[in-house]
């Protein structure tokens, strides 16, 4: 570790209420030595990278006034906290950042008491920080909230709700908009373009000027009247009507990496605030080092990479990845068919539709941070006669589910739903695992719901969404590379609702759903190895169940297991139902569902999470020959 | 039918292009009648009056202007759709709205050609008026698209997300704030503070002048240049900045019930506008109807009332309603501690915590048409240390569903759930059935999900909401009145995960998980006579499960049935898993589960509802019969 940088300042840091000792100068010092170990620690970690670097000052700004943990610090997504968990007691654990075991990729309540509310997801924290501040005014917890969300986050939705809830309640609060024009992506919508017609309004070594003049009124703040510091606060807002027209108290915009701008700002809002402020702060993604400045997404997610060159160590890849496999038979659909169109909410580059976007600029939207109107945008244009792609995440499906139900399902509109991240992603842990999808969508009437089990089977799906004209069609597919089989030189409509048997046996039949199917077939290699002969069938649909081959197989085996990577309820569900209303089990069949564990799975390797999940090969197996009543010596039940 | 209204010009209007030869004086007519014709109809029906009565105007003056169904006109949430319906060729059937068969009481895509974009939910319109517009523009259906949509559900973030992706696409669209300063409730947040302020700023009077002034410029807009247009319009606002600053052009606010002003505006923005417009309208909820303006929520919903006076006809009630039992058990729990507060999305009356409001002013949070800020910002109050009760319809909670799972769920939040309408809802129809609840909340991890079978039950799962501090706990219950039980004295926290055995018997086993469990008892009681003894049981809890129980009761009959009033993927789905997993099935287990039949079921009466899903008396003996493979001759099978 002789990498390691020179922090003799940072060193001294055990908690926040350390920088309270510390001189404004110190402060200066401390947040350079702050960014040089976030450098250093994620070039080992690989991980968020680019949003921690912008708010170093923020964060030592922050820890500097307020009074953590009592006041209560909310990080938007979260994946900004790396300088954050450095200077809260969490820097010897800095290094097993995203890791199994380590420390979370994200904010956490578990993980330390100064992480009040956790995130992951965006456009939160304004909601949870309110909440902290009604309660604090009934007796519960005492301190200020303070949230601190990024100009992308609040362009959701529920960011708007809870301006508008905390705007009428007209409570002390504190909502940092850390603007740096760049969530994941560049930012779009009407927001991001209002949010710039403020600061070009307001050079910003304008803004320095005043934040002197700030500076002259300290350090006896106090001695000043409520009216005056008010009025001077207003003096400094060059813009912001919009947050006003909410309730708002508006202040800046000020410079995120001048802490002589920052301190004096936030010691002089903590003194003063009597209802809600939006402090608005300027910020570059990636600042401070020159690698992630230079980037097009400002360095927002990296893995492992050299600090001097940030070069970064890529695995040999064996496989596309599902994502571009997604992308590429879009494309080749679309140029089929020019009534396709996709709409993405603020993941381009996740979800592959910036390749789309490429080839058809005209034909692509992203709608920002806003699952809830993607979904019924997609509605709406499917309406007006195109054949929409809406790509969410599995996880981030979740923010639109009623509009799934209520817009698309209900008026049996054929959108089609792209769900990248299906199952368990990895490093980003719980909270970006898609686990429940589809529980909730193969319960809607009408619905198709499809699972890719290897790459060249989600080419197929991709033709077969398209081609579905009769209501919504999903689709999911997971996190990663494919398994490197051959690919179809183009997709071919799947026959709704059939599914395939992969390996014919006699004995059990494993029906999979999704991409464990490849290790059904190793779990079945091996079974056969003990002389039991098993059936390997791929279902393909959730969503109508291939009744057919279900109950064929049903009737063929002694024992039927399904194997897939959700929740309860879902496609395991689905098929133990039909085999109830059949009759099917009233004759003894042996049934078993594999499925994800009744726990929220925290990060590690995917490997790592199979095997938590008991839906690797060796789990399938033993599950088998448990069903069959086998004993097994020396082998896990 | 001697009470009709008599209405000469609306009899000659079988479709909306009857309105383009008529006066602007004849519209006037028009709109008397139509308003006369409404409240006829809903005086025969029941249903939404006061949102109907507000927009008489507006929608003639739509009609008049505009060319449906080329051009799409979408009703956001729908219930004022009723003077719609009537001019867009459903007059002869509008005496049956929101009956079995009949109209819907919303806009319906299935129904009419007029009806582009269904609704119920509130908030969608502008995302599908956008979906429109693009369509459009990308070469599906031409035509323009005009969302009309109300001041409490422009305050949800969907339709803030919409605004912002329509100013950034800068593509011509419709949208009309009509605000009548009432959702349902009166409606809160900042934003209604907002719009009060825009309109105490121009007296209305004023406005009529500035119409006027329009009204020169006409009857050849076509003549003047665009620019002078734009002008004319900006002049015309008197605020509208926070719409401005998302891109739109604000114009307004007029009177919607003065078609001097409503036409000439609606020609002028019609033949000029070049991106979105938004444009601000005035109306009165329950216009024209003395009842109905007199009444506290503007008549928002009536049952059958007399013309004359307004006097409702109502049945006579055997039992306090759920909804009621709820508020005063929660008022009770609230007596003793201090801690509990409750949180509502726009629903005080809906929800009953009018009544807790009424008695605990302070902790209680309407927070507006915002779902998902109410689930996390109860997540924030827990987390500071208070016992939030988030009181939301089961349909409605679709809506906050990724904040039940990632600001909930994951962090193991103590968030209480009150989830009305559980099951189906009668004359709301599909749209407002509470189906998915148990599928969505049961496979979260650490979630405590609960179903009461009665108005006593339900009292006992408040006081364990109230007790229950390690992680989420949910309670269902279901629409309209209990069942008549005797009334404990005050609520006794239940074991968690324990269920109850209502009913001995000895070879099936019926196992009900929330309200059907009366009607589980009458079958039980109709197989008694026919010679087979039923054991009924009462799940109460859908998570955790009995496990205990379930066993017992499949290791005691030869049939064990699951009942529930959800869709497939809940109750009975973990159930099933269950006894798969305990090799239950192997033995030879008739396991069957009732649950809702994978259909939307239009709006019928209650029982008529339940007959169609199979979910009454003599669907569960059927089923039962059937289980064990007993022909039944006469009967359905």
């Amino acid at each position: 570790m002789a990498d390691r940088p020179k922090t003799p300042l940072l060193d001294r840091v055990t908690l926040p209420s350390d920088l309270k000792a510390m001189s404004d100068r110190e402060l200066h010092q401390l947040a350079a030595e702050l960014r040089a170990e976030t450098i250093s620690a994620v070039s080992q970690t690989g991980g968020h990278l680019g949003a921690g670097l912008g708010v170093v000052e923020l964060t030592v700004a922050l820890h500097a006034v307020f009074d953590t943990p009592r006041d209560k610090l909310i990080w938007d997504v979260g994946h900004q906290c790396y300088p954050h968990k450095i200077l809260t007691g969490r820097r010897d654990r800095i290094r097993t950042l995203r890791q199994e075991g380590g420390l979370s990729g994200f904010t956490k309540r578990s993980e330390s008491p100064y992480d009040p509310f956790g995130a992951a997801h965006s456009s939160t924290s304004i909601s949870a920080a309110l909440g902290f501040a009604m309660a604090a005014d009934l007796g519960g917890d005492p301190g200020d909230a303070i949230a601190v969300i990024g100009d992308g986050a609040m362009s959701a939705g529920m960011a708007f709700e809870a301006m508008n809830n905390a705007g009428h309640l007209k409570k002390r609060l504190f909502v940092i908009l850390n603007d740096n024009e760049m969530s994941i992506a560049p930012p779009v919508g009407a927001l991001s373009a209002y949010l710039s017609s403020i600061y070009a309004a307001a050079p910003m070594q304008d803004l320095k000027q005043v934040a002197k003049g700030i500076v002259g009124l300290l350090p006896s703040p106090l001695q000043e009247g409520a009216k005056r510091a008010k009025e001077m606060l207003k003096g400094m807002a060059v813009g912001g009507t919009l947050f006003e027209s909410l309730g708002f108290e508006y202040v800046g915009p000020i410079d995120g990496h001048d802490l002589d701008q920052l301190l004096p700002v936030l010691r002089t809002l903590k003194a003063r605030a009597t209802g809600p402020v939006l402090l608005h702060v300027l910020t570059k993604k990636g600042k401070g080092y020159a690698p992630a400045e230079a980037a097009r997404d400002r360095g927002h997610a990296t893995g492992k990479f050299d600090v001097l060159t940030g070069v970064q160590v890529k695995a040999a890849s064996n496989a596309p990845s599902y994502t571009k496999v997604f992308a590429q038979s879009l494309i080749a659909e679309a140029e089929r068919d020019e009534k396709i169109v996709a709409v993405t909410a603020a993941m381009p580059d996740g979800t592959g539709l910036d390749l789309f976007a490429g080839r058809f600029p005209r034909r692509c939207f992203d709608v920002g941070i806003a699952e809830q109107h993607a979904v019924t945008f997609s509605a709406g244009l499917a309406a007006g006669g195109m054949k929409p792609f809406c790509a969410i995440y599995s996880t981030f499906l979740q923010r639109g589910y009623d509009q799934v139900v209520h817009d698309v399902a209900i008026q049996r509109l054929p959108v089609r739903f792209a769900i990248d991240r299906a199952g368990l992603v990895g490093a980003d842990g719980a909270t970006h695992a898609g686990a429940f999808d589809v529980a909730f969508l193969a319960n809607l009437p009408g619905f198709v719901v499809m699972a890719a089990a290897d790459e060249a089977e989600l080419v197929h799906m991709v033709a077969t969404a398209a081609a579905h004209d009769d209501g919504p069609i999903a689709f999911r597919y997971p996190r990663g590379e494919g398994v490197g089989v051959e690919m179809p030189a183009r997709g071919v409509p799947l026959e709704i609702g059939k599914g395939r048997v992969v390996r014919e046996g006699s004995r059990v039949a494993l029906l999979s759903f999704g991409t464990r199917l490849a290790e059904s077939l190793k779990a079945a290699e091996a079974l056969g190895q003990r002389g039991v002969s098993v059936t390997v069938a791929d279902a393909r649909f959730a969503k109508p169940l291939d009744r057919e081959l279900i109950l064929h197989l049903a009737r063929g085996h002694e024992a039927l297991l399904t194997v897939e990577e959700g929740a309860i309820g879902g496609f395991g569900s689905h098929v133990a139902q039909l085999l109830a209303e059949k009759g099917m089990f009233d004759r003894g069949l042996k049934f078993r569902s594999l499925f994800l564990p009744d726990i929220f799975i925290d990060q590690a390797s995917p490997e790592a999470m199979y095997r938590v999940a008991g839906l690797d090969a060796g789990h399938i197996e033993a599950k088998v020959l448990e069903a069959l009543g086998v004993a097994v010596v020396g082998k896990r039940a």
